[in-house]
């Protein structure tokens, strides 16, 4: 036994994180299955070199060039342009995240958000001492936007968390939900130092977003209307990029200057800020998946359903499906058959993300063998 | 005016950093002035291609070869050998000193210091709700043994940092003052949840250890009397690599197991995991400069006295010197003739970090102009 002064709180709290396992089908934390291509992969290599003949000296701790470059790509991917301050960046949207709480959270402040979600959001809190509430989602993973009202107006939240897709359901939220949420925050954060009512944060995570389906907006599109929205991205889902840990997030520039606040100085590295430039000029290439990846998705709710589960819709590169008497014994016995997926969400429930249709068709047999003995 | 609810305690702060600029001798910011080799280049570049292969993945969450590798850097450089879970790296020794004080400070906990020190220490302190509390230095800035232990014993801090040798002012510690602080640090940190004291965590910033002089040695050599030592180091400095962003800290495993709760998960990405592990095989070449750095340094000290001016002894890679009344001014003349260096450490003093040979002339001609006009 030791005997150091671990914060209260920490006390048996271990490590987060899914299983590392070298599976042939690796269906577990919603990674794109393709790898980048041989000229992706020189650009990266060929900006790395660039960036190591100074790798001597610090890194430009405000990487105008990589914001600059996200912002034209959420201009492509969504047409909503901003400038090159409204965006930020971090490695990976867990430490964007981090530094949301760290500027807006802390103790005797709340982050309010609507479960099932993504099990990183009590990490967040947790590490930055906000306190997590949550209020359930409907039985169909929508949100009650008069209950979600009345509990801002109950918590005075801080910081709100809507995950659109939601992470592990794949629920979009429609943009009026969205906005009658911005609006319900307003003025109904917590108190300022003069004692004046504050504008709640409210942050879209769309980590999922590019897989969104067609005619379902991003809230990007709110951006110029809420000083106190911010709408989060990375590069490690759509866009295949999850080893390079690059999130980000859109906000006003009021927003990201209280990030620039808290953010440890040279947070991000030359060769990240290079690597993540070099793959962004290949946009089209890398994000030409991205529509295999939708199509492979349908086709997974509908077979699910026609062999009588329950699945999702889904706005992400991942179904919930079920329910199972005992969903361990299932995560199990895909295991068994060389397909890794993950145990997450309510009782009962299982999630799998879209692998290569060779993946996803060792996904289905093992499935078929494990229900149906 | 935004209405955010920012944080209690950020009010007007603003983004740490030194200024960034492109000057012929930019001495400020304790970078090393030689960049890497063609061949140390081509070895990054080559491991990150490899990496870059499966991008589409999340890095290794452990990163057990990077640990290796750093230990095994460690046991030729000092002396000490260790295994791999003694060690955990993180994104800069900033990122490292965060998941320090997230696991072991917080509210109503106290980071106990010793100024003139590193000015991120309160960063860390501040971003982590930690109170900060400092002890001056001695008229020499060594550390009066008896009154850091006065100070333990009145505040029962959770975090001790010994800067060893201190930025800015070069100064190592003996280790028979490590070990002192060590013991009184041993049952005087915050009670835990059931009442019982626990041991202060000790850590030993060595992020300048590898300038040290011949003879001084390394804290990580009391790590195995002690539990709630850390000696943390970095690769920014003599390891010539700071736009890697890769510090690292040996301790026991109790201590790095406490890091691991609260990391982000997947923090250090695979093309740092691989560029790391490539500069690393260098370490030979890339530490050679090591040597000359150190006698240019002894060499500054030697010069600045000889022109009349206080200059203290340094085991880093700096020289803090002075006094000047309007230190403000001789800083800005020496930008305006092309040599950056840093306002920093007690009042009227500056501090100059070693360059190549010709920007040291550089500093030398500049300063020269500068105080005898």
């Amino acid at each position: 036994m030791s005997n150091l002064p671990l914060r209260p709180g920490l006390a048996g709290d271990t490590p987060y994180g899914a299983p590392e396992m070298d599976v042939p089908a690796r269906l577990n934390v919603n990674e794109n299955p393709y790898p980048p291509s041989p000229a992706v992969i020189d650009d990266i290599a060929d900006a790395v070199r660039a960036a190591a003949t100074r790798l001597n000296r610090y890194p430009d701790r405000e990487f105008p060039a990589l914001r600059q470059a996200l912002a034209d790509y959420l201009a492509v991917e969504s047409g909503v342009r901003v400038p090159w301050q409204q965006i930020w960046a971090a490695n990976g949207s867990n430490e964007v995240m981090l530094h949301v709480l760290q500027a807006f959270g802390g103790p005797g402040r709340v982050c309010l958000s609507f479960t099932p979600t993504y099990s990183m959001y009590p990490e967040y809190a947790r590490d930055t001492l906000t306190e997590y509430v949550t209020l359930a989602r409907r039985q169909d993973f929508t949100l009650d936007v008069e209950a979600v009202r009345a509990a801002i107006v109950a918590h005075h939240p801080a910081v709100v968390i809507l995950a659109s897709p939601n992470n592990p359901t794949g629920t979009a939220l429609p943009l009026e939900d969205v906005r009658a949420i911005l609006d319900a925050a307003r003025g109904a954060g917590p108190f300022d130092e003069d004692g004046a009512p504050t504008d709640a944060v409210v942050v879209v995570d769309e980590a999922y977003g590019e897989f969104r389906r067609p005619g379902v907006p991003s809230a990007l599109e709110l951006l110029a209307d809420y000083e106190h929205l911010a709408v989060s991205r990375t590069m490690s889902k759509a866009f295949g990029m999850a080893g390079l840990r690059l999130g980000y997030l859109a906000a006003t520039r009021a927003l990201v200057d209280a990030l620039r606040v808290v953010r440890l100085p040279y947070h991000l590295s030359a060769i990240s800020q290079a690597a993540a430039l070099a793959a962004l000029a290949h946009r089209e290439e890398l994000m030409s998946q991205v529509a295999s990846l939708r199509d492979e998705r349908d086709a997974t709710v509908a077979w699910l359903r026609a062999q009588g589960h329950m699945a999702f819709e889904s706005d992400a590169n991942f179904v919930l499906f079920g329910p199972f008497e005992d969903r361990q014994a299932v995560f199990e016995g895909l295991l068994e058959r060389g397909v890794l997926i993950r145990v997450v969400g309510p009782d009962g429930y299982l999630r799998v993300c879209m692998g290569t249709p060779s993946q996803m068709e060792a996904f289905r047999t093992a499935l078929t063998a494990v229900t149906r003995p």
